[in-house]
């Protein structure tokens, strides 16, 4: 039973984030990761197949036998949360609230910027979240829905990017915050371009490291830790063909990707 | 039988370049719509999930009991012609073709560039129907991947898309080109952009009116044309919720959209 693996998905390749710290924080856990990469991007479609996208790809985790599920998509995690927990038993580790947990712990001036894409900005979701755990910080939101195509592109440090970035973040810039949100696990890819234009005063809050530390606790709780001494296994499914998820995946894991299939749950 | 509707798809809004064409050429005929906006963008996807994801929109139309499809998506067109024509028996009118024609007949100092997504690029698909058409020509093709999301994102002419399109067009300029197919049936909507990028001397080529000069071809071999006296019924269809398209939309028809419907093919 504990042996079986965790479970990730993300509309693309951003969720590897998230897969990166899990392999260093539980090395001996197995983990089967999803990229929706067929119907990538996530950000920019309605509430309504937000949820039908997020609930199937958690049929098809369940299907893999996994034991616990984690939303490595901000989007995702926005829009359909409540209904993934309201349908499914499973245990479920978001990415929201970890990233405003460290995002409120980490201002000063107590005036935070949020990222995202326009699903995720529009669900307020952050906003929410950050202003539960501290009322009087003051948080700035803009969607930046060109950041998924750039990075599922490959495009992190171009020419293109660096504009882009400086139109987006202008704004943030004159707002004074000590504290920018990437409320999208495509963007931590961005970090040297964003971290350049704000400035390095700027603490850019990549919700991957606390992600991790709320799958320790549930895995805690529910007893669930692999006990096996063997590395764990990886396993990668996406639905569109394979090549341009592998030739991204390397900046993200830094390791060869091995056991990866295609598979297609549409029509 | 002839007052069944012509069937148009694409990946999104982009095909409406073409409908409004058909309306305005062939305003008795019937014309059903659809557009995977749940699945957009294609043209940074595979070959294998093009050909997928247009055969499913061909059998899509056929329910819809369509006398004639046009696939107005140069992705669609390119990747996935051959497979649509050899498993179908119904017509089907591409965008490819008839833009390398206009294309043709356009250019004087015979240099023709071409702007696409990465599918419909690396597909080399105009380069061999323009050489097909006279090999002397020089071609010269870059994809412009942030196009199609500009679009979605309805951001025609925004300093965003201006500085994007001085990016993707320089090239362009240093090679002296006198005509640029926008091959793809979204780029019509950033025409302005692009024209005050390139100078008034550079033709641009959108395939809509040759598009509809080969479905009228069509009609009138295969016998089809609409022989009603009243104005023609335009339904349309999307994947994703309607909001989104409907306001893109209104850039495109100049006129409003009554009957469109939410579907769903996937899982």
């Amino acid at each position: 039973m504990v042996n079986r693996p965790i479970g990730v998905f993300d509309s693309g390749v951003g969720g590897l984030t998230v897969v990166k710290e899990l392999i260093r924080q539980l090395p001996l856990e197995n983990i089967v990761y999803l990229g929706d990469t067929a119907r990538v991007p996530y950000g920019t479609k309605s509430k309504s197949t937000i949820v039908r996208f997020t609930l199937e790809n958690i049929l098809f985790l369940l299907k893999q036998n996994v034991k616990l599920i984690v939303i490595a998509c901000n989007t995702s995690s926005s829009m359909a949360l409540e209904e993934a927990r309201n349908y499914f038993k499973i245990p479920i580790v978001d990415v929201v609230l970890p990233g405003a947990k460290e995002a409120v712990y980490a201002t000063k001036n107590k005036r935070i910027g949020v990222i995202g894409t326009p699903a995720t900005i529009k669900s307020r979701a952050y906003e929410r979240e950050i202003k539960r755990l501290n009322s009087s910080i003051k948080v700035i939101s803009k969607p930046t829905p060109l950041f998924v195509p750039l990075v599922e592109e490959g495009l992190f440090y171009s020419a293109i990017s660096l504009k882009i970035s400086r139109m987006y973040l202008k704004d943030f810039k004159e707002a004074d915050i000590d504290t920018l949100v990437l409320g999208c696990t495509h963007y931590p890819l961005l970090k040297p371009l964003i971290q350049r234009v704000m400035g390095k005063n700027v603490t850019l809050i990549d919700s991957a490291e606390q992600v991790v530390y709320e799958v320790k606790e549930l895995l805690k709780k529910e007893k669930l830790f692999n006990r096996s001494k063997k590395k764990g296994k990886h396993k990668f499914f996406v639905t569109d063909a394979p090549e341009n998820f592998l030739k991204v995946a390397q900046h993200f894991l830094k390791e060869p990707i091995k056991n990866i299939k295609m598979v297609n749950y549409g029509l």
